[in-house]
């Protein structure tokens, strides 16, 4: 399937991308932190019960990172990547834990053109991360560079 | 070795907790890439020398994954774990390379007592990620829920 590049010219407030749904694994939780947040709450099933999480959850950094995976598998598909500069708002209000379904919702909050470079823009874009009952488990704002179409916007 | 647990009664601002260090791989890069963003110039060495970034660069959710590892494995060591709600910021100012060595830095930079929870409170901590070259690679200010130490701030 061929799907539509985006250019900034094309992005407007307001405006949805959906991606489709995946389900976090046991065995993902704990490999990922494993790697990057060997904490008990994410390493360990039984120890996690008298932690803070009252239980086996996800790490934030793994919640982000499959976020970003199903923005890539979704709709939201900006000419020449999705390039994040940075982000004013990354939270988690709620634990992702196993066998949770997640899928993003990201919509476009501001579609500014570059002044200095006419070819570019940024795009702030809110993505929220659902679990399967349609509770946000991440928030994430970020401000992306988007590549105006070619020919639009140039001196 | 063991290491002290901090409280929040023990953090002030201004303090800084500093990292150990970790090469990152070519490899590295390609394996987080693949799974979860997998973008031309996050996994493909000759590709990504026709994108925006110019050659290979590490997955901005990589780095904050490998800033965790090294913030876990420093000297911040809150009782309880490091437990994230959420971020004000979070930024990559320049790319993270193959063979870039990075360490991150932890700066106090506000503690709060919850009003509502006596035995808990949130620090607000900025955690710079540097390369090599002493030069930012990733900025991210955490709100982190750290417990109080038993006996203080009780009712």
């Amino acid at each position: 399937m061929t799907r539509r590049e985006l250019f900034l010219d094309d992005l407007a407030p307001g405006q949805i991308y959906e991606s489709g749904r995946r389900i976090v694994t046991t065995e993902a939780i704990l490999a990922f932190a494993r790697e990057f947040d060997p904490q008990p709450f994410h390493t360990d099933p039984i120890a996690a019960r008298d932690t803070f999480f009252q239980g086996l959850a996800a790490s934030g950094w793994h919640t982000a990172a499959m976020t970003m995976r199903l923005i890539l598998d979704g709709s939201f598909t900006p000419h020449g990547g999705i390039i994040g500069v940075g982000s004013e708002q990354l939270s988690w209000p709620r634990p992702v834990r196993p066998g949770d379904e997640l899928r993003v919702v990201c919509e476009v909050v501001e579609v500014r053109p570059s002044r200095s470079k006419p070819g570019q823009g940024i795009a702030k874009v809110r993505c929220t991360t659902f679990n399967q009952h349609d509770n946000p488990v991440q928030i994430f704002v970020a401000n992306l560079v988007v590549f105006r179409r070619p020919g639009d916007g140039q001196p």
